[in-house]
């Protein structure tokens, strides 16, 4: 079958030069040998800022270079009638450059001047693919990158990956250690786009030991003999300061960083003790530990307190860490959000994460506070990458938040979808309808108001009414009411972790935000939200409402399906087809679950089973 | 370490000579090598029927032969002073014969006489051994016939294991179908200890193709060519009758049998309708099939309608099947009853199984009715062979009552733990106490009432409230009641499959048995059972007493555990810490989960966690 090229590949410009050397200088130029050339008198010249007075439009672009420089990766575009301009310091900002006006070009009118600087300077993709092609939590089939306990022989996919993330502005990559001459392989791929190589690695046992630190100096050093840019190391389960400390200081020398993830909590809650809190754990664990880092260590924090729930708050975390740089931490792989069986498109999602107040009072967002922003990928060898086809959205949004952070997802998902798709504009505008709530919908059906782990323990896929119930994440629903109290007064606190006015706005269940009010407070079932309608019934419109959006999301693909290729077709429609089927269970067993508990019915009469 | 010999070790016997040629002749020549001599001016001697006037007591001898003659399997003992003689038609008879002498010679006292047969024509153990070496369903480390594709290399275990079979009256054993040459050198094992061998296949899928009736008469000649003593196949989940009857026409030239488990239920019933019920799927599907088998095919019946839950009502199809031989199928492998983490001695469950009156009038029990009885078994590669040291006592039970439904099986616990452990009177009356009430133990901390699948879906091991609720096998908790109804009525007409007067005693909530009302009615937690507590009140006493009989078998355990062997102790004890962590979690999910769903709490105010 003809290769998936996702968002690249429709795209056509004018004439390009390359007014630059280096390996991305290269890049560009093979990558301007292979886009479609556009039949225009328009030419385009891609110039450091060095050689710009070699271009027409040097006068504007030097206007335009902002006081304190591009820095290493933003560039400047400038287009005067047919003359065309894209500059920067070097080769970062000129790939980004390219792919800019790549994406662009032929939605552009007139003359502009665009400068763009990059919101978080490392926007970084973790895989979990184990050595053996496993990808645990992987939707979308085996590893691209491992066989076998080996790196596959041909990294045409490698590169061809490498090429959509720098598309979008990815920097970062991280993996698990093979071989090093392997890992060198993969490093060469990815340098080539820019993109610097992390390895996985497991936390140091015993990290005071004066040997421990001995042997990852020497460890570390072999590995930049072999890559010499290595971005640093991530360790998934980092558990004390002096192991994070050991590794910095093995990796400094070179330049490395040390991605150290808050988890690592060894005991479970216990589901008796209501104070017991899983969501207070990070912040427990780590708030103690800020300042006690070497400085070439980055914390990378989830998102919310919990693990990639469809709807969270906020992580206190990344409000409150002051001494330490932070990452924040995104899922694209669907764990908990459908697992590419289910449309899910996260953008907005992750929007709102990115534009959290973390303040409360207007201070400064999740965006303004990052140093990194990280997320584990969703792609697989599956032939479109991402299992369904249109979770390649997500892998699209994700860089471009990353890049900027307040980008409208509506807007990124249009711009998907042109990328991908030769479509018209009605079609598309339809396909972006059918994909700009699609996680609204998801939150519909299954986990209402916040409230978390409903679903299938181990799976994560479909629902589980009390599967996490008795393990420390329940959400202690009984005939009265349901919701995890974690207030300061009568729960576990959690609230706390908030600064004013935050804590206060959660801590009282009349301002809470309705979308979190069981993550946040256990209520009867006849509390009134602010739309007048009780918890219960709220829990039921919301299923019944959830469920009917999917089927007009059917509705509407199967209006349109016949205008994309039989192999998408194929996939979306048999994908929907799961996915109707996954929405009628959420619906059904949480309105009888919540009907049984209750005994109240629809106020509406519609059906709930007994 | 040593091996571990189970109950075949401590006997002691005196001299004894064997009048008999052929193989099992020569095995128990064997037998009589190994086992310890009896100083003692007795003489045993073992007899063919047709040589017993070579020994002292064959007037006793041939007075003791019921007129209708001692069968394949059955023997004589006599004692008169210090002659001893074993007699039987051939060698299946002596060799039970011997084992019997073996199990209780030093028990017994003066001059007797024995006269013994089988209840039950064939006594099988099903193997769920894979060829890769995992076990299905096992709870006891790998297989012991299969490694990586093919039989072990090493036999030394099998012709163990073949022997401790042989001497509870095993004759029949099943396995997967390896290659043909590994499948002779393991019946040649087993044939040594007069056990058939069937073969476990695949149900063939179009068996009116006369091209597939000719392949398995084909495939089968050739398995006959190389085992030609072998006892037929058995299909784990067969379908149709036209599938038994190709198996069954292939193997009859051979006197070969098919066992064709009624299982294979292809669609789930919907949790949504109360009317679709799991429970009847075996009888709706065979009760149609009867008569139109091959008189070779015996039906393999799972001792109640849902799969080998801790309690469940006897199955009607093992009333209600006429025309076709079928076979009782109970399973010793502790799938749903502790895994041989937690101790459950299934004897007294077995016996009430066996001894179930089908009719309702005293008309025949299941025992009564059955041509062969058959069980997975609990057997892996452990030292101990079953995981759990005690549980080899459900091996030697399961043995014994296949042999002779009627016996008690408290005193086979002391059968057994006198013939596996060299123990004082005492302390063998306190591991029998401590063994005897496990099972009924094991019911009061985990599933209440009969209600069933309260367990963790796929593992089957550990509470799981709702698991299995969504999936056709729940129980229906609300706030108001809980339980299956299973009546005419207003439920799913289960009843109805049973014969008067069993229909009625089961269909009316005041006759049905206590321990199994859940499984046949949904009740009100107020409703008082015959006890005078309320169903809710008698749930929370059962957990509470559950619990605290298992602190009561580890604090009986503790006090003799040092009469044991380390290795015993070392095993039994942990195994005992593991049950009370899983007992605990049992009793305080389900009285849980009913406090939250009728808000009523203990009447003794024993703490039940909100």
């Amino acid at each position: 079958m003809r290769e998936d090229t996702a968002w690249l590949g429709t795209q056509r410009l004018p004439e390009v030069t390359v007014h630059a050397s280096g390996v991305l200088a290269q890049t560009i130029r093979a990558e301007v040998r292979q886009t479609h050339r556009l039949r225009t008198d328009a030419h385009v010249s891609v110039c450091t800022l060095a050689r710009v007075r070699e271009t027409p439009l040097w006068r504007e672009v030097e206007a335009a270079v902002p006081e304190h420089g591009l820095g290493v990766e933003g560039f400047v575009v400038v287009r005067r009638g047919n003359d065309l301009v894209v500059a920067a310091e070097d080769g970062h900002g000129l790939l980004y450059g390219y792919f800019y006006l790549l994406r662009y070009f032929e939605w552009m009118n007139g003359d502009f001047t665009v400068v763009e600087r990059p919101a978080v300077p490392i926007r970084m993709l973790d895989h979990w693919d184990q050595l053996s092609g496993t990808v645990e939590r992987g939707y979308a089939g085996e590893s691209i990158f491992f066989r076998d306990g080996r790196v596959v022989d041909d990294l045409t996919r490698v590169r061809a990956y490498a090429r959509l993330l720098a598309s979008v502005g990815i920097n970062a990559v991280s993996f698990a250690k093979a071989e090093l001459p392997d890992v060198a392989r993969l490093a060469g791929v990815f340098r080539e786009y820019g993109i610097a190589v992390s390895l996985v690695v497991d936390f140091p046992e015993e990290p005071r030991d004066e040997r421990v630190a001995r042997w990852w100096s020497a460890t570390v050093a072999r590995w930049y003999e072999v890559v010499p840019d290595l971005g640093g190391l991530v360790v998934r389960d980092g558990r004390d300061a002096d192991g994070a400390n050991v590794l910095a200081r093995a990796v400094a020398p070179y330049g490395g960083t040390v991605f150290w993830r808050c988890a690592g909590i060894e005991h479970a809650p216990d589901w008796r003790d209501r104070r017991s809190d899983q969501a207070r754990a990070a912040y427990d664990q780590f708030i103690p530990l800020d300042g006690r880092f070497e400085e070439n260590v980055v914390l990378q924090v989830k998102h919310g307190p919990l693990d990639f729930q469809v709807r969270e708050a906020v992580s206190p975390l990344l409000g409150e860490l002051q001494e330490t740089p932070f990452a924040l931490e995104l899922q694209i792989t669907q764990e908990y959000s459908g697992q590419q069986r289910d449309l899910c498109y996260l953008g907005p999602w992750w929007r709102e994460i990115l534009q959290f107040d973390t303040t409360g009072d207007g201070g400064a967002t999740v965006a303004d506070r990052i140093g990194a922003i990280v997320a584990v990928s969703n792609v697989g060898d599956a032939d479109n990458w991402t299992g369904h086809k249109l979770a390649q959205s997500n892998l699209y949004a994700y860089g471009r938040l990353a890049w900027e952070p307040a980008a409208d997802p509506v807007s990124l998902v249009h711009e998907w979808a042109a990328a991908t798709f030769a479509l018209d504009d009605w079609t598309r505008s339809e396909l972006v309808a059918i994909m700009a709530g699609s996680w609204r919908t998801y939150e519909r059906y299954t986990a209402p108001l916040g409230v978390g782990f409903m679903v299938t323990p181990a799976t994560h896929y479909g629902p589980s009414m009390t599967g996490y119930e008795y393990s420390g994440r329940g959400h202690f629903a009984d005939r009265d009411g349901v919701g995890v109290d974690r207030t300061v007064k009568s729960g576990s606190g959690f609230t706390g972790q908030y600064p004013e006015p935050l804590a206060s706005l959660y801590e009282d269940v009349y301002t809470c935000p309705d979308e979190l009010l069981l993550f946040f407070h256990h209520v009867a079932y006849g509390h009134v939200l602010r739309r007048g309608v009780t918890v219960l019934q709220h829990i039921y419109d919301l299923h019944f409402q959830g469920y009917a959006e999917v089927e007009s999301m059917v509705a509407r693909w199967q209006a349109i399906a016949d205008r994309f290729d039989a192999c998408v077709q194929e996939n979306v429609t048999s994908r929907f087809e799961a996915q109707l089927v996954n929405a009628r269970e959420w619906r059904d067993q949480v309105n009888t679950f919540f009907y049984r508990l209750s005994g109240i019915p629809d106020a509406h009469g519609r059906t709930i089973h007994r």
